[in-house]
């Protein structure tokens, strides 16, 4: 199935929602103390700001934005809704980050949060980050229903937890041999959780804030299943065969850590196929949509094609 | 005012819910996937259970139980929302023992979370039970009122973040001349936000469980607040006065950082001086709740008598 959005008009809305969810962070993690709050110190905040404003393609939040266009869901909402998202993501980088965690001096072509600041501040700009979302989530302009707001708070929390993107990185860890005899690891189940979990939020956040019937949430999910295991594999591959100026990191890394990855399990041929398939399971979960999916079928081929 | 509840009766109140919390925290914390979840990764699991089930007196979740029980709130639905709270407590007690925070090996006579698996492992069980303290407070037993619940998850989203609890820690850090110059720092503003944030949540849940009017929410909040400080300040004057034995950690811990206390700043007469009028105040906030309050009355006496 081909789908209806040029790759121009895909990078600019993009491009357009990058814009907005950098302008709805500014003005969440501004100085301003909301009712409950004593006080938000200036160092917290401002590492805070810069771990999280940093004009990344925000990928989440477009989700997000896109998958709730289906239910002509007010954009404003969604937008909300893909910050709070993105605050879990910033924070699970700073984290990641940490010297005893992944050690990594750079992210984006800047220092990482520890090296700007340091470790103390780096965990605690993470920790405010990841409260934060949960303060945003559940406000009144995400959504009227009340109901509603819960369901998305509870989803966010199950997949960001121990469950979900915290769990992938303690398996991740364990991967690399760090507690003892290195274990191979299941790849699927590991990226599904490190990292499809987050993505997949933004693709059943549409259907929740749309409240969807369980059909429509359901294509939505294994969409976002295909999205996210598509998204690790391509990313898997760039750390192979990509270009460290692009990345703004080195390349290679994943092989100088001895990680398993989809491309040591499925060497580089074999991660190419199981990538279309993936794409063509996008498709087909999308196919009840018609062209309302057209911008998440086009999403799905970016993540699969991209250089960085 | 005195208390119409003998120190024998407080102290068992305080005993069952604690053991209460225990169990509660022991079923959350369960191998068993939730829908939402993929995996709980033993590794992981372990040291959020290492961290959270260790006995401690469970001090904020009673604070819920019992303000709840002013308003008839049942007494399984306040557990949860403290125990919820007592998730967030016991992540920041392992991300503060941190070796890039205040490097403590010894938490209640035991290795700290750190120590006893690595720097790694307890960065992610404290990100995995701040997590989980928004799932567990979001579901459907902690209140039937969507509005209760989503308001609850606010306040402590609100309290334990960027301008609560994790914005205390920074000033704390601050105050120690972590990042530069050493500042005094503002003790009562400091103390509010890294401890008196989270008791009072404790207090003002019951509130919000019993959907108390506004003048009720009110006093419970100054309850809180006059809690708070009395239990920070009891605090420094253990660390100078107290037996590490009891405290199962050194004394004088404070003196050694060279930490700017309520000790330090009024002197040790002072300090109890103040905390005197604090009961005082924690009484006069209750007296409209008359006998219904006595059982916080009693906890109020409790934590500034306290010798651990």
């Amino acid at each position: 199935m081909t789908s209806g959005v040029s790759p121009q008009d895909f990078a600019k809305r993009l491009d357009a929602t990058a814009a907005d969810t950098e302008t709805l962070l500014q003005r969440l993690l501004s100085d301003t103390t909301l009712p409950g709050e004593i006080a938000r110190p200036h160092r917290l905040m401002d590492a805070m700001r810069y771990s999280s404003l940093n004009g990344g393609k925000r990928l989440r939040p477009f989700l997000a934005v896109e998958s709730a266009a289906i239910f002509g869901v007010p954009r404003e909402s969604a937008l909300l809704a893909g910050s709070a998202l993105e605050c879990i993501h910033c924070y699970s980088l700073i984290h990641d980050d940490l010297p005893s965690m992944d050690n990594s001096d750079l992210r984006r072509g800047r220092p990482t949060a520890h090296k700007k600041y340091d470790d103390a501040t780096a965990i605690l700009a993470g920790d405010a980050l990841l409260t934060l979302a949960f303060d945003i989530i559940t406000r009144d302009e995400v959504h009227k229903d009340a109901g509603v707001r819960l369901a998305l708070t509870r989803a966010l929390a199950r997949m960001s937890g121990l469950g979900g993107m915290v769990g992938g990185q303690m398996l991740d860890l364990a991967g690399e041999g760090r507690f003892g005899d290195k274990e191979t690891p299941d790849v699927a189940k590991l990226q599904q959780m490190k990292t499809g979990a987050l993505l997949k939020f933004g693709c059943i956040a549409g259907a929740l804030l749309g409240q969807a019937p369980k059909v429509q949430y359901d294509s939505l999910d294994a969409y976002g299943h295909a999205f996210g295991e598509a998204f690790q594999i391509a990313d898997d591959l760039l750390d192979v065969e990509g270009d460290a100026a692009a990345l703004g990191k080195p390349a290679g890394q994943d092989a100088a850590l001895g990680k398993t990855t989809f491309v040591t399990q499925l060497g580089i041929d074999g991660a190419k196929a199981r990538l279309r398939d993936l794409l063509n399971q996008a498709d087909s979960a999308l196919a009840p949509f018609g062209a309302k999916g057209d911008v998440l079928r086009a999403a799905a081929r970016f993540v699969a094609e991209r250089q960085s």
